[in-house]
């Protein structure tokens, strides 16, 4: 993104984040706090600090890792002793910014544009970086890789529970039956639900999508499952207790696949094969995402607009995982250097409608000689 | 908040939204279109538009409820080869900016400042409206308050399965035991889960507090319910086909309550039936709020900071539910009034500590001449 002549000051007196902890992972991040609503939070060279409603106060003291926790409403009532009528939460921000003489803000990029106007009007210097807030959250510490492994071993058991569904299922024209009722596309994510559920985790937007659903990589699937078909899973539940998410997927075909989708299996395991290879600090992600699309292309799978619809591999090979699902550093075409501690998806794929499609993932750590792979669910692509 | 120059301007050439619509209920409201990362949507007099990855380009082209869906690479190339070297997202909407000639453009408030600036240098006219992006989002529509309704249904059935199974439940040593094990607030979210999940729905953050942990409106609970202690259960599930929410809470003791129990949640029933008596188009938030306020006061039951936490009653009367939890309108100190089609809650409370605390919250439609309750549970502390 291009950078304005705000956007590069000298160190700002403070950073300020507005927003839901809930939504917003670097606030969750710098305070540990979960809320549903906007709270405003401040840090200095030497103090955290949080304004937040009175609803929040006690639970803010008790669980925020701050420094001082700050009434809204109070500060509110100083605003309006200094003469603003209805002051609003931006008026006592303005109240706690004159009593500790901030006067420059770094904020994140989605700084909201009202409060961002509001303050720069009342004489504010705000500046955001060009890449991320919290530039350390992208590399994660040891403790923040246990929890991300946790997590991804919960990802794995409701792996394992969703393919020993199919596995057990058996076929009557075609179509999968488990217990006597069709196992559906929705019944295998009920599956992994519970599974997940018992293991205190979260997962929204399961893809269990079979055949040509599956050719579309974010349809997450419905309806019947079939045999002979490929059937694309993919899991990134988020932990209810820690807050960081995982990731994995496989793709499987229930009874003998055939020779061309065996072909198209083996040459994305061949591809994630590389991928991982060449993954470790100090590589670009450019280059591992490039390694992989000449991959494809020199086994003869194209990528483009094929009569009208994408066709080939169209995404990025992978993506940061943490308090996002989807966050910092991709692995695509943007030039991005990987770094140690950076936790990623390794996840090529083709998608050719009328013929399959095939994704497989896996989540590592970087390390300063490779990565270290999270996952350890088995590969197979018939069941 | 405070308005600036910029804020009321003549009406804009377009509407922008750069969000994602899974976290951006506007956008979603303007494209039923649901996607993890951001894009962005036009839309001018006569069009919308969406501005999409290649990654979700086939699928916005069958899903979305726009006219047109362009692809972000093409526009792009198209600024690749108008000179600019790394062309961002931005970079590409300025293409598309100039091929329809928009120069002003009306974007949310929560509009993220990195654009919001990018935008501006190349001469760009900005503005926000003070309230709702779509206003028209407040006031629910018969389809809609139907999806509310259904999810209400759903909530309440969950609500169900946790107040039988403390029903159900034995009591050794003053705590709730079921099935031969405890049947904590953990045991009793899970049932509250499935419950939903067997219907369609995915609850976050659902609260089941005993005792004083409910005395904090937001702690979720944990460990062992007490028989003779308030157990307050708050449900807030959003469905997932529809993507609305819905909202309850009651509250409830095992075994016989006290005198002192008894008074707080009937007084908290009277202050809610009085604000349902109140609320019907034309009446203002505000009024509502302070109606409840006095109540309380009236009961002897005072509000404030008392021995260095809040008491009493320190939250809002209600708030709008629709495709977010919290949504305008607010049921608060805040002056707003009351409009047919607004979807809100009706949740008065009381909070104190070594007594216990008490919510009863309803989901309601506000009509011209009354309400319309969505909620049809019954409200009996004993259990």
């Amino acid at each position: 993104m291009s950078t304005t002549d705000t956007n590069t000051p000298d160190a700002p007196d403070a950073r300020l984040i507005i927003a839901a902890s809930e939504i917003d992972a670097d606030l969750y991040y710098a305070t540990h706090f979960l809320a549903p609503d906007a709270f405003i939070f401040l840090q200095t060279e030497t103090e955290k600090i949080l304004l937040v409603s009175d609803l929040e106060l006690d639970r803010a003291r008790t669980h925020a890792q701050v420094d001082t926790v700050l009434s809204l409403s109070r500060y509110q009532h100083t605003a309006r002793r200094n003469g603003i009528e209805n002051p609003t939460s931006l008026d006592a921000l303005r109240q706690v910014l004159q009593e500790r003489e901030i006067k420059t803000l770094l904020v994140p990029r989605t700084f909201p544009i009202e409060a961002a106007d509001h303050l720069r009007n009342a004489g504010y210097r705000l500046s955001f970086p060009p890449g991320s807030f919290f530039p350390r959250r992208e590399c994660k510490t040891p403790d923040e890789i246990d929890h991300i492994r946790q997590v991804q071993r919960h990802t794995e058991t409701a792996m394992h529970t969703a393919i020993g569904a199919v596995r057990e299922a058996g076929v009557q024209d075609g179509v999968l039956y488990l217990n006597g009722a069709p196992l559906t596309a929705g019944a295998v994510k009920r599956l992994i639900a519970l599974s997940l559920m018992e293991n205190g985790c979260t997962a929204r937007h399961t893809i269990v999508a079979c055949g040509d659903q599956a050719c579309d990589p974010h349809n997450q699937g419905s309806g019947a499952l079939r045999a002979g078909q490929m059937i694309v899973i993919d899991i990134f539940p988020r932990s209810d207790h820690t807050g960081y998410f995982a990731d994995i997927t496989r793709t499987i075909v229930k009874g003998p696949p055939t020779h061309d989708q065996r072909r198209l299996y083996e040459t994305v395991l061949e591809a994630q094969t590389l991928a991982l290879e060449r993954i470790r600090g100090g590589e670009n992600g450019k280059e591992v995402h490039h390694a992989v699309m000449d991959l494809f292309e020199n086994r003869g799978y194209a990528t483009g607009e094929i009569d009208g619809r994408m066709q080939g591999f169209f995404h990025g090979t992978g993506h940061g995982v943490g308090l996002e699902i989807h966050e910092p550093p991709r692995i695509s075409k943007a030039d991005i250097p990987l770094r140690p501690g950076h936790v990623v998806t390794v996840e090529p794929g083709l998608y050719y409608p009328g013929r399959g499609a095939v994704r497989i993932e896996d989540l590592v750590v970087v390390t300063p000689d490779g990565c270290d792979n999270l996952t350890s669910y088995p590969k197979e692509l018939e069941v």
